[in-house]
């Protein structure tokens, strides 16, 4: 299989400034086309550090890419550190970039400088893929067998992203006419409501079984669930496919309406889908959670075809007022209490006239909470045409990390309670 | 200065699932407390990668911060690695962990099993910090010289990122308490409202007459807008400390109120802190912001004591039954409008009967625009007892994007006009 290495260059990834997406997005690239990412790396703007580090990814992988440490400035110097690697002598200057810097410089009003003009001189050594998207070229270094102990090829891409992004796809055709690529299956699958642990545990038997070449992956997200993904590495033919598929029928059977999508996917999106599917609208009302599922549920493009609108109730008066939620539930069972949360969720309901709502109440903490209510607890209402649930929950996390919890399984909730309804 | 590299274990990275969050937020503490870090890399889930990657590093560094790979699932095998690599004989079970798993097992109604109890079992050769906040201890390993060519000492932390920061003061004091660290002075100003661009041309002057000692870091975020940091780097007397002080006061006559706080902060926890002093309550109206301006105000720990609730107006109808917002408004001056930003500030404050109120309508995106109101583009109403005053802005991002910015524009229009209604 193709080895790949990714590696970062600049200062400000190492200091903690700037948080490096490049990798992640190439990686999720050359995985597609079936080439392996082994290894990523960041180094900083140090020539040493450079060139004794690329000379290691050299040896071992068979593709390195590279991005960052071109700009203009003088504190990138990965060029040059790339001519000294590839025994370069001269630098030559690329026409087809230098017109891309004129046209930038012209779009932005401003003239050419010298500073400008190096940035389409490159080291002799290397081919170069014209950045059309800004005013670093991509340069390809091919090292024969003899130079690091293996045919490797380097290619140093701009730190920008949406310029990495945009010289991705001609770096992907120059693997894919030089090497051959293996092909890597991917199946993923969403679960909510289950700890991996457990998760682990109930699958254990379904694990022991599977066959060898599929490697099985727990990805835990607190608003997301646990994701699980199978994955065959030269997975080569339609069989393998199919043994993913048979596999995955086997987990729906397993895990049931635990699972909320077979792809890689959110609840809010689930929710949404379910939704539009069905013609029905939604309303939130929020104590605990605050604003987050409704914050959850909009971040969707095209919530509003279903989305009505939510209210936060975070003062007794606003449960009373707003949501009509009657004094006699509140001071017979308290605000934290099942019979609360349908009050609101039957309160949103009748507000907004949409057909389905979810309710929270809970104590998100630090602090306030008792015996009967501890911190962490959260009553869950969905109501619909056909009635009023509540469900609860109990945390213990954070602030923050509780609010999420109780948002996500509150979405959860809904989820299944509008899948069950469809179902029938 | 003490070296240190950063390593993260686990498959999810290198196949781009996941963006590390985690060595950047390390790192930026690593960097405050004086430690260079001089290499960030991530491996797979594979023994002879993290026994053969690990071992460099803890050659090449003086501190290796490894983090992930600790699940209890099969897929995670950097405890057996570690163990390998540190020479472990056997494995020890850590009581105060087994306790703390105990207790969050116990949290969640769930009962101990083997998996779990597994956690609280590390390699003979370790020190174990408890993890508080989660099942997998933290492991510290200490190589003497003969090791690996240099006193070294790794630290194993959970990957989940919430673990791993709550881990990092205790591996912070370890350091300090084995290392000889450098000390380094910072001072932290947060401005909203500014481009970093713009903030560094308005700045320009001032960064010229900065004396030499002084570093200064511009470090834009979405939600806070730009945090100006300033450092000495072994900055030993009160000296350094006055002098600091000194260009702070400058930067107050520069910037005035773009400034929203003097210490690292959020537009959120000053808002509160405002409204806590004057003793005033706070009610929300979201329509593009679909309630994220109120989960920003809730996610601060006693925001009950001045926030009563908030109102999401997706639809219209809700704008209007919910509100109050004349149907007249809407089909005279549109939704996305002062008129309708301004009706809708004064629609929550005589619903909840809060002193301010705060309201957002505009478009989000993808789609949905026109010449006069483009994508990007919100209205921001504030209502107090003095009146109501409105205001617009423009944002050219994604969609999330364009709602975090809505959200943080629009408590900072709060910021302000409750700041000057106090000076008054």
């Amino acid at each position: 299989m193709i080895q790949a290495s990714i590696c970062t260059i600049g200062d400000e990834i190492l200091i903690g400034q700037i948080v490096d997406t490049n990798s992640s997005h190439i990686s999720r690239a050359l995985n597609d086309m079936g080439v392996r990412v082994t290894r990523m790396l960041s180094i900083g703007d140090d020539r040493n550090e450079i060139i004794g580090n690329l000379s290691r990814e050299l040896a071992l992988c068979d593709i390195v890419i590279v991005t960052g440490g071109l700009g203009p400035t003088k504190d990138d110097i990965t060029k040059a550190a790339l001519a000294e690697l590839s025994g370069s002598t001269a630098y030559k200057e690329d026409a087809r970039q230098l017109e891309i810097i004129g046209r930038i410089l012209r779009d932005r009003g401003l003239d050419m400088l010298d500073i400008n003009r190096q940035q389409a001189s490159v080291p002799d050594k290397c081919e170069v893929i014209p950045n059309r998207l800004g005013t670093a070229p991509v340069m390809v270094f091919r090292f024969e067998k003899e130079r690091f102990g293996r045919r490797s090829t380097l290619y140093s891409l701009p730190g920008v992203p949406f310029e990495a992004t945009g010289a991705l796809n001609d770096i992907l055709e120059d693997i894919h006419s030089h090497y051959l690529t293996e092909r890597i299956l991917h199946r993923t699958v969403m679960t909510y409501g289950i700890a991996e642990s457990a998760l682990a545990k109930k699958l254990a038997g379904w694990e022991e079984s599977l066959p060898e070449s599929i490697h099985l992956a727990y990805l835990p997200d607190p608003l997301k669930g646990v994701r699980l993904r199978l994955s065959i590495y030269g997975g080569t033919s339609t069989d393998d496919g199919s043994m993913l598929d048979e596999q995955l029928a086997r987990l729906r059977q397993i895990l049931g309406d635990s699972i909320y999508s077979m792809q890689d996917d959110t609840l809010q999106n689930t929710v949404g889908r379910l939704l539009k599917k069905a013609g029905k609208t939604l309303s939130v009302a929020e104590s605990c959670t605050g604003g987050m599922i409704s914050s959850l549920i909009t971040s969707v493009p095209g919530s509003s075809e279903y989305y009505l609108g939510s209210v936060t109730s975070y003062a007794v008066s606003v449960k009373e007022n707003v949501l009509g939620v009657e004094d006699d539930i509140i001071s017979r069972a308290g605000v934290v209490s099942s019979e609360c949360a349908a009050a609101m969720a039957e309160g949103i309901r009748r507000l907004t006239g949409s057909d389905y709502s979810v309710a929270t109440t809970g104590l998100a903490g630090p602090g306030g909470g008792s015996d009967k209510n501890p911190v962490g607890l959260v009553w869950i209402g969905v109501s619909s045409p056909t009635g009023t649930v509540t469900s609860s929950r109990l945390f213990k996390n954070d602030r923050i990390r509780n609010i999420e919890r109780f948002a996500a399984s509150a979405l959860d909730f809904l989820r299944k309670r509008i899948e069950s309804e469809l179902n029938h």
